[in-house]
C-alpha cells in the first residue's frame, strides 16, 4: 500500500484539509497515474457536504483526472510508463452485464464503481477520488489522452466534456440544427463548444447577462436572456435540442415551450425537485423530455480523440490545492468562467 | 346548405340527442362523404362533457369517420363518387407554417382546425363531426380506404390506429424491439396489434386481469398484470419501448423503471395532473419520456395503407346512433372490446 497525499472532508461540515490515503498496491492489471490535474465539478461539493445523503467520510473528491503513467502491472497491454493518461468518473463495473457490454459502464446493471464514494469491487472500501497525488485504476477504466492539448484545460472533459458530447452524439446533432444550450457553467460552456463543432447553430439560454460577451467566443450564434421575457418568447418553438445543464430548481415547460416540433431536451442536471409536465407540452409538437449521464469508457475515449482532432479544451482557472474551499464558495455563486482546475503540482 | 341529420349535445350534463345541422355548400375542393361508420373516441366524451373546457355547443363528436363519397367540387382530383373515403381528427390547417409543410398538420403553428368542435378557418364557425348522416372537407384533409377490410371496423383507424402508429413509427420500432403497451383500450389494443405486425416482442401492461385472455389473439408476446407487484417487478429495465395509453392519473415513475437504458416511453394519453418526474429517473438509464399525438395526414394515409396491406383493424363493437349514450357510461368502465363503432344507417 502507497501513502499518498491527498485532501479529504472527514464530515459534511468541516472545509476540505490535507489528509494521507493509502492506495492500494499496484495489480497486474492497474495503471498507476502521477495526477498532474484534477478539475472541480459541482458533484465534489454535493458530495463532500454530503447533499445527495450517501457520503461515505472520509472522501476525497475529483473524478477529472489527468496526469501522467509512473507504474504498470504485468498484464496492462494499453498503457506504459511515461504515457499521459486520464479517469474520469469510474473505475469499475461489472462488465458482464447488458450495459456494460454495450459500453454504458455508467448504467452497468451491478452498480458502476465511482471514481470517489464508490464501493470497490473487491470489498476493499470507499474509493477516493483525485484530489490527491497518485492513483490506480484497471487499464480498461483509464483513458488515453492526447499531448496535442494542454493539459490542465483537459481535466474537465473527463466529465463536463463527456457528460454534454454524449447526449449531442446520442440525439445525432449536427449540421442543420438548432440548439439551445440552457445554463452556462462548467457543462454549458462545454456543451456550446461541442454542439458547434458538429455543425449546429448554437443558442446560448442563460440568466447571466455579463455571460453575453461569452457567447460569441465560444462560437455560439445567439444569445438569450431568460430573465427577459420579450428575448425568450422570440425563440418560442424554435430549437430541435436544448441541452438543459441546469441542476437548481426551474420550471421545465417553459423550456419544452421553446421546442419545434419532434424537439427533445435533454437534462444532465438533477435539482433537487421532480419535473412536473402536463402530459400536453408533450403531446403538442411530440417532444421529448429526456436524461443523460456521464458516457461510457469507449464514448469517453471517443470524446478526447474528438476534442484533441477539434482543438477543443475547456475555459478553466488554475487554483492551488489550498484555495479549493474558497473554489467551492466561489462555483456556489457561478463566480467562475468556466471550470477550477486543480494543479497537483501545489499539493 | 344541406340540411343534414345529426346527433348533438346542447349542454354539458343533457345526453347526446337527435339534432339537424346545416352542413356547408360543397366548395370547388371540397369531397361530400356520405357517413357509413364513426367511431367513439374517448375525446368525444370529454368534449360532450366539456372536460377540456372549451367545448362550443351545440355539439357533434365523432373524428373516425368512413363513408362513401356523394358529389366532388369541380377543382377536386384525388377523389371521384361512389370512392370510399375517411376523415380523422382533423378538416382544416394553414398549410404554410413549418409544420404543415413538413406534413404534420396536428401540429399547426396558425391551429389546425378539428373535425369537430374546431374553428373554420373561413370564420363560418365551429365543426360538427361524424355523429351525423353526410360531411364535406377539403379533399386535403380526406383519406382514401381500401376496400379490402370490413368498413366499420376501419374507423377506428382514423384516430386510435394513427395515434398509436405514429409513435412506433417515428421511433422506429421494429424488429429486435421489446415494447411494452401500458393500457389495453381503444388505443392500446391498436398498439399492440401494430407493434406486433412490425416485427415487435410485445407485452401489455394491464390492471384488467380478465384482458389476459385477449393478448395472445392481439398478438401479444406477454401480458403483465399492473396490479400484481412480483410480475411488474419482473420485467423491471427490460424494455425499449413503452407505449403509454392510459388517461388516468398514474405514476408514470413506475414505467420508467421498466424501461432498459435508451428506453422510451410515449405518452399519448392527457391525465388531468401533470407528471412528476425526478431527473434521476431519466438520468440514470438516458431515458426519454415523450408525447405524440395522432398524425399528419400524409402519415395518416400512409397507416391507412399500411393496415390494408396486413389485414389491420380494429375490434369493434357496433352500435345504433340511440345507444350512444350507454356506449358512454360502458365506455368510462372499460366496458368495450375494444372499440364503439356507430352505424349510420341507424340514424
Amino acid at each position: 500500500m502507497a501513502s499518498t497525499r491527498a485532501y479529504a472532508v472527514q464530515d459534511a461540515v468541516t472545509p476540505l484539509a490535507p489528509w494521507t490515503i493509502n492506495r492500494r498496491d499496484l495489480k497486474p492489471t492497474d495503471v498507476q497515474i502521477q495526477i498532474l490535474f484534477c478539475g472541480v465539478c459541482h458533484s465534489d461539493l454535493h458530495t463532500a457536504r454530503n447533499e445527495w445523503h450517501n457520503t461515505v467520510y472520509p472522501c476525497v473528491p475529483g473524478h477529472e483526472i489527468v496526469g501522467k503513467v509512473t507504474a504498470v502491472g504485468s498484464q496492462v497491454t494499453k498503457f506504459k510508463t511515461g504515457d499521459l493518461a486520464g479517469v474520469g468518473c469510474l473505475v469499475d463495473s461489472c462488465r458482464v452485464c447488458e450495459n456494460c457490454k454495450e459500453g454504458l459502464e455508467q448504467f452497468c446493471a451491478n452498480g458502476m464503481v465511482g471514481t470517489y464514494n464508490g464501493n470497490e469491487k473487491d470489498g476493499n472500501g470507499n474509493t477516493y477520488g483525485g484530489y490527491s497525488k497518485s492513483i490506480s485504476v484497471h487499464e480498461d477504466f483509464v483513458l488515453h489522452i492526447s499531448d496535442k492539448l494542454p493539459l490542465e484545460a483537459v481535466a474537465p472533459l473527463l466529465c463536463a466534456g463527456i457528460t454534454t458530447y454524449s447526449p449531442l452524439r446520442h440525439w445525432k446533432i449536427g449540421k442543420g440544427h438548432k440548439v439551445a444550450v440552457l445554463g452556462l457553467g462548467g457543462l454549458g460552456h462545454m456543451g456550446v463548444k461541442l454542439a458547434v463543432s458538429m455543425g449546429a447553430e448554437v443558442t446560448i439560454l442563460s440568466h447571466t447577462a455579463s455571460k453575453k460577451a461569452d457567447a460569441k467566443r465560444l462560437g455560439a450564434a445567439h444569445f438569450v436572456l431568460t430573465s427577459d421575457e420579450a428575448q425568450v418568447k422570440k425563440v418560442k418553438g424554435s430549437f430541435d435540442f436544448i441541452l438543459n445543464t441546469v441542476s437548481a430548481d426551474h420550471d421545465y415547460n417553459l423550456y419544452l415551450g421553446l421546442l419545434r416540433s419532434n424537439g427533445v431536451m435533454v437534462c444532465v442536471g438533477a435539482p433537487a425537485s421532480p419535473a412536473k409536465i402536463p402530459a400536453f407540452n408533450i403531446i403538442f409538437g411530440r417532444k421529448s423530455f429526456a436524461g443523460s449521464l456521464i458516457g461510457g469508457i469507449p464514448e469517453t475515449q471517443e470524446m478526447l480523440d474528438y476534442c484533441a482532432e477539434h482543438n477543443i479544451v475547456s475555459d478553466i482557472e488554475l487554483i492551488a490545492m489550498k484555495d479549493i474551499n474558497e473554489a467551492y464558495e466561489r462555483m456556489l455563486k457561478g463566480d467562475v468562467r468556466y471550470r477550477f482546475v486543480i494543479d497537483m503540482a501545489t499539493l
